[in-house]
């Protein structure tokens, strides 16, 4: 009877398993640590850590028990129908990437809430004026949709620094000094009062293309800023990039910045790289510090050998 | 015996006074506000608001009693030689100015630690690159010289945000959560453990000049940034231009932004304008909100008549 296996399941290149093969290999030196493609006995597979993996690569393993997602969301591993039911699966929640994620966002608020793109054009004309007014952030309205642990503390953050917050959520939520809607019913006086719009919701069946026009539609049009404006730091399958175009052109957003993509990575063809009113980043809003998602996986694995009980597991009901 | 007067002393065109008169107006009706120019009886001048006036424009007038400063700063008062040692000058101490600082100043540490320049950059170029290494806000150390008002806002809303703040003042502050130096002697420590020197220093003989190319000189070489970044929102006065164009030439610093200049308006043909490395902003980091700058002032003006205190005094041998 060989030692039991850790899979490794990314999306395919050896090079993007390598660097988490050393990792996981450190820190659980009891287990073998494997990529899809090595040789291995099925059968000696307990747990996987997985991001974007090939669907098919976790079935036909009979005694996998854990799965453990290598980023934030789960929505990869929810939308894998070959992945058996019997199998859990862990979430990384890690305060790193929760900072990371909320340093992005107030980076891309203020730089709208502070007109960075006109101040840059008048130096690129060496072009000396102070006469624009404006805003104090208290008299511009942040709404944050997702306020799971993510969502609280982009929300807390961008309250400290003086903005109008509110949040949305599937579920009622309290947040100390967070303005709080949720559900359908909660959704359009949310928006209404909404003049930058942040979005950090997961992926599932009820959120899939959310972001429409109908919703950037209903978006404040009496704020501070000339119009509203659209933050997406959560998932590219949320957002309608045709919808998110059209809605720049004809005035229905002002402006829009997205770290996430239909499809990613984002086509060169795509005109959202080269609109004026659009900021692109490459979905590295909150890139994962691998050695700090590697110690809390491995740390669950431990855990889970002592008999403790598994954490941050998804509800593939929910699907987050 | 005619009505006290208010005087406003501008920069000259009546244009950047003729607002003012107004606000002063509408709030202290039992006064005559006038403008520089205007003709007034000079014995009946009680009290002046002030920013950047002629030298010369506050002497000759026997029943001055206090002139305020219409911004922040006072070094403009301060530095008239013309205007009688027993005149005192109050500052305005405005939450809302401060709160403005504060977002301009996380938004450019920000836009340096995430790397903005280079994500706009590969927008550019419709170029997909998630590569760089990322470091956390708590591996970059921030520094603030300036402890008062305006600093320790900053210092604090930096450290909520997760990075590692220390504070530089003439004399020692215990601000919580912030590492503290102090005077000459402690300016070499600070420097030495600061990547991101972020400048809200008041301008006095003392510092004027002092961002010069020893002091760039003396920052952090080993941080994670790739090299030491200087951002100034305090006055042109502090500092040398050549140095920081020498400096950033020869790789003692890797970037600047600075929102103050030498001379302002910056002129057009200042190199500063066209560096790679260098953002500029018109002095709008924190620019007063008129009515609310009006209202401080105008409170103090009846204060005063009620027989209280005066607030916000400059020491005017400390000259802040």
């Amino acid at each position: 009877m060989g030692r039991d296996v850790f899979l490794v399941a990314t999306d395919g290149s050896r090079a993007k398993a390598e660097p988490w093969l050393a990792a996981f290999g450190r820190r659980l030196p009891h287990l073998d640590v494997v990529a899809l493609g090595d040789p291995f006995p099925r059968p000696s597979v307990r747990y996987a850590a997985a991001w974007k993996h090939p669907h098919g690569a976790l079935a036909d393993l009979p005694n996998l028990g854990t799965v453990f997602s290598l980023g934030a969301g789960a929505d990869h591993l929810v939308a894998d129908p070959t992945l058996p039911a019997g199998v859990r699966i862990a979430r990384v929640v890690d305060p790193d990437l929760t900072a990371r994620m909320s340093e992005w966002v107030l980076l891309h608020v203020l730089e709208h809430h502070r007109q960075a793109r006109r101040y840059r054009r008048q130096q690129a004309e060496s072009r000396w004026d102070d006469d624009a007014r404006q805003p104090a952030a208290r008299s511009v309205r942040v709404g944050v949709m997702g306020l799971g642990v993510l969502g609280v503390d982009a929300a807390t953050k961008l309250k400290a620094v003086g903005f109008d917050v509110a949040g949305w959520s599937r579920s009622p939520r309290d947040v100390p000094g967070i303005a709080s809607f949720a559900g359908r019913d909660g959704l359009g006086a949310f928006l209404r009062r909404t003049d930058i719009l942040v979005v950090v919701l997961p992926l599932t069946p009820d959120t899939a293309g959310i972001l429409d026009a109908a919703l950037f539609g209903a978006l404040a049009r009496d704020g501070r800023l000339g119009g509203p404006v659209l933050i997406n730091a959560g998932r590219g399958g949320l957002q309608r990039e045709a919808d998110i175009l059209r809605c720049l052109d004809d005035g229905t957003l002002k402006a829009a910045t997205l770290d996430v993509f239909e499809r990613e990575p984002l086509e060169r063809a795509s005109p959202l790289w080269r609109h004026p009113n659009v900021t692109v980043t490459p979905h590295n809003a909150a890139l994962s510090d691998r050695d700090a998602v590697a110690d809390l996986i491995a740390g669950q694995v431990l855990a889970l050998e002592r008999g403790e009980p598994l954490r941050h597991v998804v509800d593939r009901e929910r699907r987050y």
